[in-house]
């Protein structure tokens, strides 16, 4: 098998599991599908491409308007593309779906309670947002709009990594994202 | 064969053949090589990554800025990256230089003279630039610096296609840019 182009945009607040949901889906699809997959995770982003940002409303537009315009680039290239961004904003997310466009682009709503991801907070970022060091934080102090309908949403409070790989890969094979060679 | 990923740097005036030199690299390496080699174009860039920039000099080394970090991401993705931007200063290719580390970069001279360059003017540019229309056009009223020791210097106005296309690719050979698979 191979990929087609496309973008996977996964979306969810801070610790929902984001980056490890998409490491195992590029995993897998590369290891089983001969997929070329690729991850545009937002944390890398701000350290290059833009590294010139900070966190007003301006820049955090900006920051998703270039994310999207990478995605598109790296789908142009032929990569199924898994982009991992809190990207709180549905308005933001919107623009990011138009701008894919002609490649196809799906939502994945990683779904997970507030009080898990804050118990989880594997980089210490709600214990320093509590203590008043990180101005708007997505759940706390700035809101977190989830998506209305998603392609996809995956509760990784109730599911297995295993079990929330093996969703998001049957949804790329049921909608022809993954083709026999 | 397949590619190893890296940026190729196509620098050199307009209408000096750097966009039909990278797309006859391309399908020579698509078509003989099994590579998978992506084209970054400055013009194309600035209709979506850099559509928010002018031409101040601000604005044209963030241009570059972005499109040394977008080489960069799709290097990291495993492309070989041909990049086609007139990038007039040394400065702006010595950035890209140093940003695409780990990946390998080699700077492509495609030198032609500025009278057959102007006489092709194959977008109509010199010709308005003569008008008055274009301020700071690279050749007429903004400079280009050549580069001193590209790894490549290709001299348009004297090789065919052919014979620019079999230097570039030969180039890559010798580099280690594509292997046996």
């Amino acid at each position: 098998m191979s990929n087609k182009p496309g973008i996977l945009w996964f979306t969810g607040l801070s610790g929902s599991g984001k980056s490890a949901l998409a490491g195992s889906v590029q995993r897998y699809l590369q290891e089983n599908c001969g997929a070329r997959a690729y991850i545009l995770d937002g944390d890398v982003l701000r350290t290059g491409l833009n590294s010139d940002l900070g966190f007003s409303d301006a820049d955090r537009a900006e920051n998703i308007r270039r994310a999207a315009e990478a995605a598109r680039l790296l789908a142009d290239a032929g990569l199924l593309v898994l982009v991992t961004f809190i990207s709180p904003f549905r308005a933001g997310r919107q623009m990011a779906r138009e701008k894919a466009v002609p490649f196809p682009f799906a939502e994945v709503h990683v779904a997970c309670p507030l009080e898990v991801c804050e118990q989880r907070d594997p980089k210490g970022l709600y214990r320093r947002a509590r203590a008043g060091e990180i101005p708007q934080f997505t759940g706390l102090t700035s809101p977190y709009e989830p998506p209305e309908a998603p392609e996809l949403r995956i509760n990784t409070a109730e599911l297995t990594l295993e079990e929330s790989t093996a969703r998001v890969v049957s949804f790329l094979l049921a909608q022809g994202w993954l083709e026999m060679q």
